[in-house]
């Protein structure tokens, strides 16, 4: 089973593909950010969001989408963008026929940590010690979207 | 010139395609009501939403998209469907390297009526009298897609 987890961005997205195999553990396949150009323009940086999506399920082959509902919004503009953002990537997925998964922000927390209010640094955390990550240094939105990945197979294992 | 019209929405979008021939009045190609059905996951009702506006470019071949900008949101779960329902035309667009312009509601009623406040039944009145429409009746998100079409034309006159 394989899964594409995104932490949905307007400059940045964080985009993870994990895997479980049958009696095995949760593995990283791949994780990235992908950063959006404010050089570029508004239908352009959404253009890339697609692009970058498309060429990560083309390669990985996911088979469902988990993605993180927008939730308590401070800035109104950026969450438009953010939604924008989100729009495109359930349309990519929609055009593939994957089911999608989407989870708020408190039940990633709670899935991973068994906390509501835990803060970025205990996500990291335990993000670490629940699954096998390729080496390397990931940034704040590659942890989210493993994350949100890891709540993804927590919930189908019990439905 | 022709130019894709919509006023962007979650379960009624207005899509209009509008053409101005050198010299020439301004006419309107074609204008519908698209809807996506309750029934749908969200992520199909994004599709059906991306494959109507994909279906009426291929068809019409508009040079540049007008749209509506999002603004003084009310409701903000609804707020958040039409943002991502933006999302997935904009991805259209810019997958076609058409130009994109976009317009506050309150450009668009100055534009047309020439009063910031005027309601909907005022724009309506002044659509009938300013372009050339085809037969038949129309819903208020056609007029609505209508009215942004002409305040682009206004806009490309200017520049």
């Amino acid at each position: 089973m394989r899964i594409l987890a995104i932490d949905p961005g307007y400059e940045r997205l964080g985009i993870a593909v994990l895997e479980k195999k049958l009696r095995g553990k949760e593995e990283v396949v791949f994780s990235s950010c992908l950063r959006t150009s404010k050089e570029e323009e508004h239908s352009k940086r959404l253009e890339a969001i697609g692009k970058g999506v498309a060429d990560v399920i083309a390669k990985y082959k996911p088979e469902v989408l988990a993605i993180e509902k927008l939730f308590l919004v401070t800035n109104h503009k950026t969450a438009m963008a953010v939604a924008e953002a989100r729009g495109v990537i359930l349309h990519e997925a929609a055009k593939r026929n994957m089911p999608v998964r989407e989870f708020t922000p408190l039940q990633v927390k709670i899935a991973v940590t068994g906390y509501g209010r835990s803060d970025k640094t205990q996500v990291t955390a335990m993000v670490e010690r629940l699954i096998q990550l390729p080496a390397g240094k990931r940034l704040d939105d590659e942890y989210d979207a493993i994350a949100i990945g890891l709540t993804c197979f927590a919930t189908l294992r019990v439905t």
